[in-house]
């Protein structure tokens, strides 16, 4: 193999720097899960094609990546469907297994395999990547990962609010406090659907509604009408979501115009309640979009979303949905969740320059290789610094002194430190701070506390 | 479907306990590898198939999961081999991509790919899963995480020093000090062959070799001899590494032994080297193992294996490889890693208990749930001592005290506090220690106090 290597278009290789923002990213965010008691669970990348088939649309099923069965495959396979070179027919007969296309699904398959081992309300966080065979474009790929965080078995709607504190704090510790929550619920968009006439178009309606970001106010309509929705019940539907005022006023509004739609009203004191539950910074992040609706159907309650006004697409999203494991046997467990895009946070963060500057590659301390007496002086005081905590190396080779000049300033250490014959015949190292470019001469004994007083300028 | 749900056999879903543990060993890799000043990366789980093909042996070829290609896959397939059911020749014309088998060869891919972005000496980890399509069996899986570290550019044995500290030093902080690490050298290996005339066998007798434990020494002898090596060098082959002493004496007589090997002789100064190189501490786990072979090919000099005598197989090993990014066009790249095997790590660490109790799935603080008033009130409760680090929960619903009590004791909370409408008029929480099963009345504005000094009982 002569030809420069490739990956797979839509995946990524990650270099030591994308990995520690990436790892900053996840490590924030569990730190915040624990916090707040959700509990890690981990499901396979493989799972059996027939727990996903069927459970993303017509659409999603095509983007499954599907894992050819190993050894002699063709042996079960139809010789008419072969004949016939029909791929979808085949496909079912060479494969059963699929790689996870989101973490939901799985979240719903596991809970309903080990029900009898998870106390419940069970809520959990799982951090894993996904992958669909989507068509690559910037800021979509085919490998990424999902980061969520889910309670399940209880329709309380404190869920609801601890969820929209951990969304707030979450980007608060990742410097995003001014992210901007919103919040709709299914039940009120029904409660629209019935009062306007559109009762039996509702999962029409809901799909239209979303693309309104994308589409406008005129497409949507368009597009409900095209969809044969009656044009006077669209006109009133899109007449109430496009309403805005204070929560409070809104919420207000919205139950007089839906008296008697009882769905409507639960929806409305849900939305009370989820609002009254939060502390006033979250609640100030929050606010009520009626044209936001979320396209995935198995949503029967709150929806969210989080965006930054710096940011195209949302950031962060979710919902309440009361039958997931009902998939899978399992009735009567609602649960409610939230879901972080890490790929896009990264790339917002990237741009607002928001990583710590202390998230770095290189090691504290580089000791210059002199030779093969002096390095193993320098592996030994590289020890005393780590049982320290300091991250220290050697540099392997006795190389030019320019070439491991290089490197060190290429890795971007934060001090060297020269140890050759004469040095250590007297017991001292020459220690470069390579930020301020200070030179100093320091007794080997010292080193860790001359390192410590640097890293540590106010104690 | 009505059927219980299931995941692939050989894959493994992992509750919140299981998944706190392994995290707790991973982190504590990452944590020493960081103090040596490795970096992490990571690779997709897809390569492209011929990045991986011909890499793993014939045997390893048939071991890799390939992805079906999306869309009208079966158009690219030749007819002919279709109506023959031609599994092999089919697989490669309808499967572009896999997953990835090991971290190595992706990590080789990934310094050819990248190699402008990176300095060398390169030092990586990754911590990723593999697959393989192996038969399940006890401590076999078919997803399971690899996490190696890696020097590249560098042939100097300061990093086959460095890596045995970093063994020994996981090891140590996982409370793993009993290790036993076997080192040999490829070289020596190469040395012994030639000086008993089995050098052109070189590759047959490693192999048979590497089966030592296995089939024990009489089934090498005849596994060598039914593969054609000539009997009296196999039996001075397997006196040689049959050898032992301590290692001054042994490398002695080897070295005498081997008088004219120029390979055998650069081998047992590299092992000198190495030796010399290392701390007392690390040193004393160390011991050298001429019968350690390994099979795997590319291993140019230092092998290494890491054994714990309540452990049947290794449990990290790895070794010098010479050219590893040869097969991806870029020579002169020598390398040196180990690979930690963490699910047997896992299962070694659960049969010696040697997890910490502090690893918990649950909460420092569960609130009982008396109602909508009182557990708003302890939402804001919770968001103090959430403040100040510890986590915290209220329960979600208000359900009966016994359900209640029961999940919390399930769960292993520290501490249970009860805020009904009598405590909240008097501003005091009941605040029962499930460890102690102490109860005390504690002022609300010093419950996080409270909590801090039960939490810290030595301060």
């Amino acid at each position: 193999m002569a030809n420069k290597p490739s990956i797979p278009k839509g995946t990524r290789d990650f270099l030591p720097k994308q990995s520690l923002k990436r790892q900053f990213i996840f490590d924030t965010a569990k730190s915040v899960f624990q916090l707040y008691g959700y509990k890690p669970i981990e499901t396979p990348a493989m799972e059996n094609l027939d727990t996903l088939t069927g459970k993303y649309g017509e659409e999603g099923d095509k983007l499954i990546y599907k894992i050819l069965n190993n050894g002699d495959f063709l042996s079960k396979a139809n010789e008419g469907d072969l004949g016939a070179k029909n791929s979808i027919k085949v496909a079912t007969q060479i494969s059963d297994r699929a790689l996870r296309y989101d973490l939901t699904v799985p979240f719903a398959r596991f809970v309903v395999q080990n029900q009898n081992e998870l106390n419940f309300p069970f809520k959990r966080y799982q951090i894993q990547p996904v992958w669909r065979a989507d068509r690559p474009q910037r800021g979509r790929y085919r490998e990424f990962y999902q980061c969520d965080v889910d309670v399940i078995g209880s329709d309380s709607l404190l869920n609801e609010a601890e969820l929209l504190c951990i969304v707030s704090d979450v980007f608060d510790k990742l410097g995003l406090s001014d992210i901007n929550i919103r919040l709709n619920n299914r039940k009120i968009l029904s409660g629209i659907a019935n009062a306007t006439g559109l009762g039996e178009y509702f999962s029409e309606m809901t799909v239209a509604i979303d693309k309104l970001d994308k589409i406008g106010a005129d497409g949507v309509r368009e597009e409900m009408i095209k969809r044969g929705l009656p044009p006077a019940g669209v006109k009133k539907a899109l007449d109430h979501i496009s309403r805005r005022a204070n929560a409070d006023n809104l919420l207000r509004m919205l139950s007089s115009s839906l008296t008697g739609e009882q769905e409507g009203q639960k929806g409305i004191d849900e939305m009370r309640k989820t609002l009254k539950a939060l502390p006033p910074n979250v609640r100030k992040k929050v606010e009520i979009d009626l044209t936001l609706a979320r396209g995935l159907n198995y949503y029967t309650g709150a929806i969210i979303e989080v965006g930054h006004e710096k940011f195209p697409s949302s950031i962060c999203g979710g919902g309440r949905y009361d039958d997931l494991t009902g998939i899978f046997g399992l009735k009567n467990m609602s649960g409610v969740g939230v879901s972080f895009g890490a790929d896009r946070i990264y790339d917002l963060m990237e741009e607002l320059d928001l990583f710590p500057t202390s998230l770095k590659a290189a090691s504290d301390v580089l000791f210059i290789n002199f030779g093969e007496t002096e390095s193993l002086e320098c592996m030994q005081l590289a020890g005393k610094l780590r049982a320290d905590g300091y991250s220290a190396e050697v540099y392997p080779d006795a190389a030019k002194m320019q070439k491991q000049m290089k490197y060190a300033d290429a890795c971007g250490y934060r001090f060297v430190i020269l140890l050759g014959s004469e040095e250590l015949s007297v017991g001292k190292a020459n220690v470069k701070d390579m930020t301020s470019g200070d030179q100093s001469s320091v007794e080997l004994r010292d080193l860790n506390i001359f390192v410590f007083d640097k890293l540590n300028p106010d104690d």
